[in-house]
């Protein structure tokens, strides 16, 4: 990888938002504090508000979002940043060029422009004639999209269409924010710089493999959105399934990232088309998260009281490529549900040799642990002490902070870094996100309606019928040993 | 496993040595703390000291040797504790027998005894004519051999031949105390019971196997003892050739204690004889350990001045099976060494496909750290945090005693446990001792002279010339993350 510190100007559209104040601007900060940013990196920031660039600075709280804060790196930052109240439905592009002309000017950079559109990608007209502008100059121009792209295959082909019709494809940064976490991105170093695992990973060594991303907020100030998009939308057609891509893709062809791309893609496309059966929806209902009680999704303010959106899905997916066929692929996701964490668990197969010294053993299985705590650890056998002969499955455990300490640049901030250097990796690419949304459709085309499910729970129990036939169970997350005792679940049936 | 408990006569010959102060007499402590001896088990002990039983039990020191006493397990204990005074060379069978039948009949125990010679094997004529007058009682007879089991493989034989005319193999017990270690016999467990390891373990995964038990004392006082015997029979033909006997041995065919052993036997025979220059002996001279000067080898008292013991050795085995041709194991044990531990590690070959995406990485490695921290480890890679595109390589941890806690038996513990079930899996077989003493005769007669290490060191710069055609290095091995800093050799050259 390069590791390049180049000049540009940084254009963020959308900047009164709460992903600029949460995750650009601290994240700009963090890379500034290393040096990865020149003095020549102007940050234009582009919104709705009237405010003056004081009253933006203030509106950022850095105090608030960042720990620690080195006041001398953020002098040194903020005084870079500019505010420029800017209606997209009604600003006139020459004004827009004229003005980043004149920023360009001032600060004698090399062309280069990193646009971040930290706005609705249904929005994407009103930038798109402005974008055109930047393309006269001399540097590179990129410019990053949020998700969600698209609201399925047909929005996010015309919004693609229309994003192309300004755009190269190579000037395009589709994130998924989910593929700039440590331990997500460690997933491929554990696969493919491990032989011990790279020759677990199939389905002569692998049973099944869990997925699961577990919230504990509700829909919080989000209702608008989140009513129109569900948990489907909002969280597997991006997120879960980039981790399955991840776990399941073929070894790259290449050290190129473009053959890293083409195999997320290949194993999205191999994806089996779910039955209704592979599929439960929910949604919560009220109960109690952290000692709180809190109310059902219905009740939230924004959300219809008789809103049928889902707030939790579990399938099953199965992959139809030489390497996976016959192994079930559990994912699910969920807010409010009794404990918040991230984790894919590979679950390996026993032997017959095995069964005959020990008798029943535990099934090795490997856990990534993406967030909280985040880290990789194997549960495998060793001998209770004593006389017993029994075996009990422990923990071997590589706990990421404990090692690299609190440095690890957070998902932001690797994602911009990524931008600036040109690095796609990951980042997904036009047809990975279409074969993504083709699945999506067909699962939501065939999912039942929502059950309900207290929150706090684990989820409607109707999830675990997806398991009963093969005998699998959901895990609820570990906790690493050396901490104190994991939360333990009460499920409340409803 | 039985888990039973029965009564029994323990009898220890030998009484007044170490082996009973600082192992024997504790380990019956923590078992009658565990409830494990009833107490109808008076524990018989004789010397050649003119000892009262209170001066024997004074002797014994058990605040010296047990932490954290519980004086009432203790005094339930001791109230058994006898002590005969006993000179083996000129003692009569009837006054043994007498001596014996009166302390069964007060204790009015089943027949069954426990016979335990905490003595050099080579005086074992002296006990044989006594162990022939407990064959006649009514339960079982069971007799432990403390190492070293002969000098080589003829004075071995004689010592059997003449075992074998008083007892039956099944009453023999022959004592690696290594094998009662909780990590050794955790190989097995490792090996068998984790599918994941059991497919990795073979030629077609594993690159190399390092087997070190390297130790920071000195002769002591057993110079009289050590100064026939050297490092390889002191050491290396028994627990470094059992270590790898459970490392690389089959797998057995039926969970019966024989089908082990069988296995155990077959690895040892299929051993190719070394050449030259695959062994190399040491002898420390004058150095610093743990920051206090230490005289060398030939300085200690009861050492000649010019003998020619070895007190390091270091060689490479190569087994002639399926599963190891091609592979070499490299041991090594050795005195007044920098550092105190035991450990076994497994190399891991590297993949092309890994060198083609991330370029050279370091080895997947497993690590089994008998002592001290035992624990089990597996090396492996993970990104290094940020943009280099680099990997790291890191540990995923078990620590046996921050999971078991502290409880866990010793081994000698073990031992005395497993004879009094009659369990035989941690016992080496006659066939089993006779096969090791055939290899380390061979190995003994063709060895160059031992070559001199400074004290405090790891040991002659010569055993890295055993690896050096393979691109191996010796590994001083790991102690976890968690704990401070791990010990820094300096090594000196000399």
């Amino acid at each position: 990888m390069k590791s390049l510190v180049e000049s540009q100007m940084v254009i963020i559209f959308g900047a009164t938002g709460d992903l600029t104040r949460r995750k650009l601007i601290p994240s700009l900060y963090h890379l500034e504090r290393k040096k990865l940013l020149t003095r020549c990196t102007p940050i234009v920031c582009l919104g709705r508000q009237d405010y003056s660039r004081e009253e933006f600075l203030q509106s950022l709280d850095i105090n608030g979002s960042v720990d620690n804060l080195n006041s001398q790196v953020w002098q040194s930052l903020a005084e870079r940043i500019e505010y420029h109240r800017m209606d997209l439905e009604s600003v006139l592009a020459d004004d827009f060029q004229s003005c980043i002309a004149g920023i360009r000017q001032r600060y004698a950079c090399a062309g280069n422009s990193l646009v971040y559109l930290a706005l609705p990608t249904r929005v994407f007209q009103g930038t798109a004639r402005l974008l055109s502008t930047l393309q006269e100059q001399t540097g590179w121009l990129r410019v990053v999209f949020e998700k969600p792209f698209g609201e399925d295959a047909r929005s996010a082909a015309e919004l693609n269409a229309s994003i192309r019709s300004v755009l190269d494809e190579e000037q395009i940064f589709r994130v998924d924010h989910y593929l700039g976490k440590e331990l997500v991105q460690n997933i491929l170093t554990l696969r493919f710089a491990n032989t011990l695992f790279a020759s677990a990973w199939d389905s002569k060594s692998i049973d099944h493999v869990q997925i699961t991303v577990s919230e504990t907020l509700g829909v919080e100030k989000r209702a608008g959105y989140y009513d129109r998009s569900g948990a489907v939308r909002d969280m597997v057609q991006n997120h879960l399934l980039q981790l399955l891509a991840f776990v399941a893709m073929e070894t790259p062809k290449s050290p190129n990232p473009e053959s890293l791309r083409d195999e997320a893609v290949n194993v999205i496309r191999q994806l089996e088309p779910v039955a209704r059966e592979d599929v439960v929806l929910g949604q919560y209902l009220e109960g109690e998260v952290d000692g709180d009680r809190v109310s059902g999704y219905c009740q939230e303010p924004g959300v219809a009281a008789d809103s049928t959106t889902e707030t939790y899905v579990a399938f099953r997916a199965l992959i139809d490529t030489e390497r996976w066929r016959g192994v079930p692929f559990y994912l699910r996701t969920g807010k409010r549900l009794g404990r918040r964490f991230a984790e894919i668990r590979l679950v390996l197969r026993q032997s017959a040799d095995t069964a005959a010294i020990f008798g029943p053993v535990a099934a090795n299985t490997i856990i990534i642990r993406i967030q909280p705590d985040e880290g990789i650890a194997l549960a495998f056998n060793v001998r209770s002490p004593g006389e017993s002969g029994r075996t009990e499955s422990v923990l071997m455990d590589f706990c990421h902070h404990c090692h690299f300490g609190p440095n690890t640049p957070e998902a932001y901030e690797a994602i911009l870094r990524n931008v600036m250097l040109g690095e796609r990796n990951i980042f997904p690419r036009w047809d990975w996100i279409e074969a993504s949304w083709h699945y999506i459709d067909h699962l939501r085309a065939v999912a039942a309606r929502p059950v309900g499910y207290a929150a706090g729970s684990s989820g409607p129990l109707e999830a675990d019928t997806l398991q009963a036939g093969n005998h699998h169970v959901w895990h609820e997350g570990v906790t690493r040993q050396i901490l104190p005792l994991p939360f333990h679940h009460v499920r409340r049936s409803d």
